[in-house]
């Protein structure tokens, strides 16, 4: 279509010609409604971003300079699939990882692509947490997977669930985690349910992949360290994903998958296919702000500090104005999980958006779409003053909710 | 694996039980032969990597201090899929389509993979040219498609030959091609192809896909505008694939493509699972720069001739060292297209590196992999002052390479 809209040539064809119903690119109703989120006026609690005063934008912009004069046109070229060698040093040390065992992903997102298309073929199962993120729900789902549910709670996955299902004869080729206040539900997988884990992915033979972005945003306890958790370095079958979306940047895009170095090399020939590598700068940027390992350290503690805060505000607001909720028990991460027992949340949404706030119901982290009582309140984002008033036209909304039902 | 090697816990299975074999994952002999195209004292003629002495290193280093401080936090946020609206607008008026239907990618090889991915499924028919970009051989068969070569000359695609295959019954979903100055053989698709290419997507229903990241380096005549080529605007089987690569810098990762709203709504929704969107600072820094149309004009042009003069020099050097190569004729982009009659370029290959230079042999463009005589030459990248000593390193080879055989 020419700028103004008028067509040069007549068309011939229909775009059904060439633009066939495809399951695996179907939108979402409620995606469609969460689109409202962002209109004026609505409070959001939906989305998990991080909160934009929370990203250390100054010393990016003054760390972008310094790329620039350290690098030269090295920051502008093209770089290796598998990531820039400064990036993959410091995020290795990071993770426990040899350098060689890690690869730079746009994003854990991508990380879960690149295991999904190098690690797994069309048809094969994977296991999932019910209710799980969403983001992984898609793209193994657009890699053409059979996605099987297993329930969750504030012990992360129910790993005897789990060897039900395998002992009735599942034979998944990966099991997806949130190894630390997982999303939604902020549980985190304890101890004895990894060792569980990997005992069962050792049997069976599958990927465990412990997608673990929120690591960093731990309150209530010490930060886990990497190798006392789902780590390559304990068992072959493990993927771990990391992200810097939370902590350093999101537009940044970059995150990682650390693994066995057979994996890693079936990762790099699919990020190949993907999109070559990278971007060099932004790689050569994060490499250089987290090589200040002291900022690194008191920066992320802020985070810690600042979220828990909000955490706090939050749980204040809900015993204030929705004392019947029920909350899920987490210690970190970016949102609480509440059951409003009675209520359908899917339809509270749609009130919630005339009342001016808005939440991510419970039916859109499972895959049968099903409604349910069940929601998920992001407290990362929404400006700390309207926490509080965005709850009481929560509550609002719910009891008027109940009145209509 | 901890940092030092050691094992933390004995492992019980070996990789095979989790890490199939699989052929959408296979590596190249020939690809780890031209690592060594990166060891000291080679000069490589391989690549199609941008100089680095023309990318804007100074201009964007100034932008992004700007871009940090025009936009702050927005900088470092999370961002649409789509792409920022800055960038999809200048972007728009640069391929002369509505801003809405354009996606922006990371570098056109994402838009590639994207289209594979959202517009076609596992097992369809795809036509590319023959010889054809590896790149994207590498990704159309990463998507399970299954790869038909078609013949290429200096005028394109040859139509002929795809009207023939489709009069057999061949129903492609997809047909490929750069239309100028073709990676590898530096042909550009002429009008009446254009015309009968489009002719025939209309008649059997394929999505035309002209992957265009050389358009704008163009010596011989004037720089193709888009509307005059294959177009959105033209017929909404065209999806056009843009890059940024070439022209400012291939490490920021910036692509897009252009077509029918419907189909940019599909690659939205594959964009979303892939890596969810496009590093936002990045967009923001490219949108400053082209925005800033005079200095972007004069840096294309610049760009022009100073790769028409490594050309001149790369043809002066073939023409006193290997007069008898015959060089195909192109009008543009990075590479000259060689066939060096009876010579097996795949040996050459190995008596190269000896010989201390490097390039790509003409199987390396091919679905069968079979040796031939053709190879790709780069004028892009190489030192200036070192073009004449690679070829008269590879006439030298050549001589050892007869010898031999």
């Amino acid at each position: 279509m020419a700028r103004d809209g008028a067509r040069l040539v007549p068309q011939g064809q229909a775009m059904s010609h060439v633009l066939r119903p495809d399951p695996r690119w179907s939108s979402s109703a409620i995606r469609d409604l969460l689109e409202q989120a962002r209109a004026p006026g609505v409070i959001s609690l939906a989305g998990g971003l991080p909160a934009a005063e929370l990203l250390p934008t100054e010393r990016l912009r003054d760390r972008s300079a310094h790329v620039f004069e350290l690098h030269g046109a090295h920051t502008l070229q093209y770089g290796p699939s598998v990531g820039e060698p400064a990036l993959r040093e410091i995020l290795g040390s990071y993770e426990a990882v040899h350098p060689d065992d890690l690869i730079v992903t746009a994003g854990s997102q991508q990380a879960l692509d690149l295991v999904a298309r190098g690690l797994t073929r069309p048809g094969d199962v994977v296991v999932i947490e019910s209710p799980g993120y969403v983001g992984a729900i898609q793209v193994l789902q657009a890699a053409g997977l059979d996605l099987i549910a297993c329930p969750v709670d504030h012990d992360g996955l129910d790993t005897a669930a789990l060897e039900e299902l395998l002992g009735n004869g599942l034979r998944p080729a990966l099991v997806y985690v949130n190894p630390n206040h997982q999303n939604p539900t902020g549980g985190s997988l304890s101890p004895a349910r990894q060792a569980q884990l990997l005992a069962l992915a050792d049997q069976f033979g599958f990927w465990v992949v412990a997608d673990d972005p929120y690591r960093e945003i731990t309150f209530d306890r010490g930060v886990p360290s990497p190798e006392h958790g789902l780590h390559p370095a304990t068992s072959d079958h493990v993927l771990l994903l990391g992200s810097l979306s939370k902590t350093l940047s999101p537009g940044l895009r970059l995150g990682w998958c650390s693994g066995h170095r057979s994996a890693i090399t079936r990762l790099e020939m699919a990020k190949q296919a993907a999109d070559l590598h990278t971007a060099t700068f932004n790689q050569l940027l994060a490499a250089s702000v987290l090589s200040d390992h002291r900022w690194w350290i008191q920066h992320l503690q802020a985070l810690r500090v600042a979220y828990q805060e909000r955490r706090a505000q939050l749980l204040d607001a809900l015993e204030l104005h929705l004392p019947d909720a029920r909350v899920s028990r987490q210690s970190g991460g970016f949102f609480l999980w509440l059951e409003l027992s009675g209520v359908d949340t899917t339809t509270l949404l749609t009130a919630a958006l005339e009342a001016g706030v808005a939440f991510v119901p419970g039916s859109v982290f499972s895959l049968d779409d099903q409604p349910n009582d069940a929601l998920r309140l992001s407290y990362s984002y929404a400006d700390v003053d309207t926490i509080e008033e965005a709850v009481s036209r929560l509550a609002e909304a719910t009891m008027r909710a109940a009145i209509r039902s």
